[in-house]
């Protein structure tokens, strides 16, 4: 948080049909619908403290709209605001209640053509179901996978070291870990804003704004094993898991909703500090990096993009 | 136990190399080797009170040579000798001392060439590393994967119907599962002898005297997990998981000793009584059946087989 | 199994107020209630094939009025109540229907005082909300503590070396576990008729008929965790745990009922077979034997029986 | 990390015997003993990337000499120990070497006479047993408890208004969570500089300078059990657990080292954000709040204090 980002404040993520994607990411996962406005809905995961973290948004196309952080306060995302003009990017303001209950929004495109946001305000309804005094440990009426908090997404697209160059510089973010080819080319980019390994992740690739998933943690091994075992009850399309991933070493599954947008479910993995040596994985050992125990890619690791 | 068959009491697997072998599963397993006599190496895993479950036998070809039956008494084998010669089978006597430190063994031919074993005596060497008296909740050296106990194996071979009709009614064993095709026909037999889902199992497949794997509990999901990343850690070839099996519900992960056979390490699952039906799964189901979270075979689940 | 008696197959507890232990059992505990008849309440687990397991009695005093074992089949019910006759036992016949949808019950009094049955015939209901065709690996409604059996229950009483007498010359049990004080007299009986270190146990102490808990199984350390937050977040009162317990070392949460009545929820532990030794806790280890953490009794232990 | 307190860095604790107390922290707990030099060892645990964190010092009295926070860099210490300076502290300056392969540290003492420490600068050995580059899910040497790393402490002391304000507002810190009587005096400190519910945490009692527990995080609530038993195996004194804590709803077993300090293993809890509102605790739900099951103190918590 060198510069004042704090964490990932919200994505909007579009699906084919919102009737479909209720079912999957409110009944399936378990996340709780808060708000319901126009093509959008909003939902959010049990400890977040802010209204809303995901929006999903009808559309004829899956994949996501924008990403965005939310940052310490109002002048903070001012003077993130100007650094990001003086370093050349064109921003766009969105004002307040653009979006319910949020403060205004600064929008830019990555080199990769991915819309990030900056925001610093959001109406804190608190953690659902638990209170802050004498809190218990989680809600009675928690359902589905037991999601704890959207936590990532990773993303797929070209110039990553032009998206490099505008987190690490511009908005303070590390390189917890990073993928590189022999000639030290990177080709995976793990960006944290906090002690998380990751709070947006890169993979490069010949193309433009794909998204590859979102992510949400969970508490423990055991809720991958009961949230892989909804999967299954549930006919939810699969991908790979549960297992580890090198990069992180979080535990994980992979799945996709029904509008073909891949989600993650994870527990555990490293934390960093600033003063930990970035983490590098060698190209040809990428099957491990990715999936730590089969060591090898699926092939829909590349393929399936939305 | 309805006819006084009580567990599996070992199995003897064929490996190429011996001092690879014991590398995988004294080492890198943490099964405990007690003995060695001249091509064999014996071992056991911490919570059985028999001298040795497993024995390697270096040969030119991997595989199983046979999987032996422990009953509760020898009045017992030799009433259950008689049923099997009644039956019509042909049986072979191994006099006591045929292998170290047990009794006689009476051996037969399934029709699917695999050879059985039933035997009543083995000297009691008691669990490893804990006593009988004020039992510690599991030895403090325990190493490797945590392996529990030694639980079953899994053959291919041709006429399983054969092998059901001597199972049920020459040995007391019941079907707690099966696969069947839409005819009836029964593709896979899961039997046990106890209130384990499966203390053998069989899948129909046009070969004879084939092993698909020898499976192994641990204690916990987390266990599971821990096992995984050692096969990973030690460059030890994986098939599979960790992930759930329909069949039986167990936590499971497959991988390969050096020699190319197939270990299996599980943990949890279902439980059988007399009284309980049979569980069915439909052929056309079989991927959901085998692997529950990919909910199809990977390509090595009919190919692999030693 | 030795003689046909197979499992627990169902406990009759009495309660203060029926809506009040309802609350508990089902909705806190999240056991199933299947009948409501008279004065009298039907629960059971999800994994079980029968129809009910828990038997709840509204009355003006709290305790257990007998506890049931299931038996393979009629004509094994009729040698064992013979038995039981010929070792000078009396028996009182319940005819079918006397508990609705459960065939005859024989009955018998222990030497402790403790009324024990046997029967053979209950409407088989199937598991709670999975098939026997394709099941899933749980059902996706299960709520509470998912549980997934009634397994066992420890009582108080004097004359234990007569209980012992009973269970393993009439009725084919195996003593799995024991106390015994240094001269050797029991004082602490785990008694299986099945892989299981205990289907009942008793402990020695000067009273008659007393009963201190009925224990359900759970399918992971990670479930006892969950349901010991349940327990607080339901203001549950509890006796003692998360922990382990030496004897059988099972993982375990001690709670009361709202008219006293003590449960266990728990997981894991060893498992026997006829040729295991019995494993023996010393009186002076006695702390360690029930509480393995804590190495110590808690007042509790001795003096809430009910 | 507002203004650049990173994390714990190291603590120093006085044991009695040097030898019974390395075999606890390193043999029992398995930390790594990385050097001894006079009447000081030196441990990390394994993910930690400076060259250690644990000094023991052999000592008449039990307790701890000072808890030393890791800043970001050099300037950083330097305007830190002039805003220590400015807010009228006496500040200590101990050269580079002082402690080896350590920077300068900066001590000064609490208004309840702890003496802390910053620093910016120690030799960094890397994570134990893997590398920066392709790294194994975890070191396949690690032994014991399996401790992930150092992560605070609890310290006893009257004015701890005193302390928050020099950690709020020289320091940097927030204050996650908080005990409070019904005027709104304050009894429970747990401040951090991270994500993390506590980097240190005071308890007001009517005492100087004592310390309660030193604390370090596993993995997994498996890990935390697997430590239950250690503890037991090898007759360390445990004071309660495993349980939870309500206060930062970790999960959590209390034990005693040779010389009385108290040690801490735990794994989970929940984690802050800057706009993340302090949770707060009612002072008549303090049992809740510190033994989340049991829902009341043992004696032991407020009395043995070293």
């Amino acid at each position: 948080m060198k510069k004042g980002v704090m964490r990932p404040g919200h994505i909007q993520i579009r699906v084919l049909d919102m009737d479909e994607a209720l079912k999957h990411y409110r009944d399936v996962m378990g996340l709780i619908e808060v708000d319901r406005q126009g093509d959008k809905a909003f939902l959010k995961a049990w400890t977040e403290v802010d209204k809303y973290s995901i929006i999903l948004r009808e559309a004829d196309e899956a994949g996501m709209d924008f990403f965005s952080f939310k940052v310490v306060d109002e002048a903070t995302l001012d003077s993130l605001r100007q650094d990001l003009i003086n370093y050349g990017l064109q921003v766009t303001d969105k004002p307040a209640g653009d979006l319910p209950d949020c403060g205004r929004r600064v929008q830019f495109d990555l080199p990769t053509g991915h819309t990030i946001e900056l925001f610093a305000t959001k109406e804190q309804t608190g953690k659902w179901g638990v209170s802050n005094r004498n809190p218990e440990a989680w809600p009675l009426k928690l359902s589905g996978m037991r999601i704890n908090r959207f936590d990532h997404c990773l993303l797929y697209g070209d110039d990553i070291d032009g998206v490099l160059d505008i987190f690490e510089n511009v908005l303070g973010f590390k390189l917890a870990e990073e993928a590189v080819e022999p000639d030290g080319n990177k080709i995976a980019l793990f960006l944290t804003c906090s002690m998380k390994e990751h709070d947006i992740a890169f993979i490069r690739q010949p193309m433009k704004d794909k998204f590859h998933h979102v992510s949400f943690i969970l508490d423990s091994w055991d809720d991958v094993l009961k949230a892989a075992d909804i999967i299954s009850m549930t006919d939810t399309p699969i991908d790979i898991g549960p297992t580890r991933h090198g990069l992180t070493h979080g535990e994980t599954i992979y799945f996709f909703d029904p509008s073909g947008n891949r989600n993650e479910v994870f527990c555990g993995g490293s934390y960093t500090y600033p003063d930990h040596p970035t983490i590098t994985w060698d190209a040809e050992q990428l099957g491990k990096a990715v999936f730590y125990h089969a060591r090898e890619l699926n092939e829909r690791f590349l393929t399936v993009v939305t």
